[in-house]
């Protein structure tokens, strides 16, 4: 058995699990799917880059103002002494560094893989992020949010809370997110068989993806939300059925706070 | 032996090859791949409706008027009395019908090559129509291209010539061109290792589109423009390379024209 894998991680508060962002939970899922051991190490915003230069990870872009950026996630694999940033990078490692667990990104669908990380985010995020990057600021905890809603309004150029108010600019954008999903299940019956998962039977890197946007919708709006059971109803109840399947692998540990 | 599959086609005139559709030149690659025997029937833009409806061929979407939009590629498979259009859909049929020739969309690939087709777009038709579409009306027959022209610049809202004339505009299309491609090339490296084809080494669905848009840009710029001799450099030359690899797979037989 391997030693557990450090998940770093940024925390929420007053959501039904701590774990939130659409890019830690592919980790989180590939872990669980994986079955190896974790231990999550939460993180808050205005502390990561010090902590990642700290504990040796690589920069994955670039800041607004030239300099070197610092994202979560991150894992340190103990047992091969490896850091490492970026969520489709660490996929990889996981599928290299443990062949014996459920290969997420199967031989001969890398490059297809990449192109669908494209595709994915082209169809998604013009409206999917009015919708989630201003309930996520309501739910960090206030260090973590003043940063947060400080770097986003910079990107966004609005106060995030005039991003999707209630109203008719809300309701276009979600009526946006039904759309991406509804061509999300065109991909999956391209071939004129309706599939539960892009690879046909088990869940892939690209399931992933869409799950961890999904429960990020789901743990900043709450499972109660009006939006919520709505979504549920979408392209018959798919997503529903999509996201069932993917409830055994969401175990979120305690973990421990980070010491900066 | 199969008997021919006929391949409708659209006719460029002045340029080294007849045929130059990116769309048709799928089917095209995919038939010559598979090597199943085929005849092209030439058909011109007014033609195509009134031929499409004669053989039976389903309308692929709908014209900006609401009616029922027909296109080329379509195929008549005289093995099965089967008509079809669209490129994907064309592509499935012939792997599944034709189980014994190379697979161009793998067991398992559907939804990501699904997938794929929307990245593969949306990183390139920004910058690529603006370059390819008045040098394809320069060179269709005078009936195609008067229809061409009105249909297309409904389409753009300028006069074609307007697109990409010599200048700053088209070298700014040129360099999202280049952009582009540069993305493709990022994605056959995903996972480190820099691959030949998007399903490793053979090719496949993915490959044949990028290699069919390419086709455009050759056919109807010239093999001698500067902009193609430009475009052989790109990534240090892998694009020449990637087509190379697609000579073989370029028989374009003298056919005939459609009766209408």
């Amino acid at each position: 058995m391997p030693e557990p894998i450090v998940l770093y991680d940024i925390p929420s508060q007053g959501t039904a699990v701590k774990s939130w962002s659409p890019n830690t939970w592919k980790i989180r899922y590939a872990l669980n799917i994986k079955g190896i051991p974790h231990k999550t190490v939460w993180v808050e915003y205005p502390d990561i880059e010090a902590l990642m230069r700290k504990i040796g990870a690589l920069p994955t872009g670039t800041n607004p103002d030239g300099s070197p950026q610092y994202t979560i996630p991150t894992i340190y694999d103990p047992n091969t002494k490896t850091v490492l940033a970026d969520s489709a990078l660490i996929v990889r490692y996981l599928d290299k560094t443990y062949p014996d667990t459920p290969r997420l990104i199967p031989a001969g669908t890398d490059a297809l893989h990449a192109a669908f990380t494209q595709a994915f985010r082209s169809v998604l995020v013009e409206d999917l992020f009015p919708i989630t990057v201003p309930a996520t600021a309501d739910h960090l905890p206030p260090r973590s949010e003043a940063y947060f809603r400080a770097t986003r309004e910079v990107l966004f150029g609005v106060p995030l809370q005039e991003l999707s108010p209630p109203g008719p600019k809300r309701e276009k954008h979600w009526a946006g997110l039904q759309k991406a999903f509804g061509t999300y299940a065109q991909w999956l019956q391209a071939d004129g068989v309706d599939k539960p998962f892009f690879l046909g039977d088990k869940i892939g890197y690209a399931d992933i993806s869409i799950a961890s946007y999904t429960v990020w919708i789901r743990v900043v709006l709450g499972e109660d939300s009006k939006e919520w059971m709505d979504f549920k109803t979408w392209d018959g109840g798919r997503w529903a059925t999509y996201m069932d399947a993917f409830k055994q692998y969401e175990y979120v540990d305690v973990g421990e706070a980070a010491v900066p």
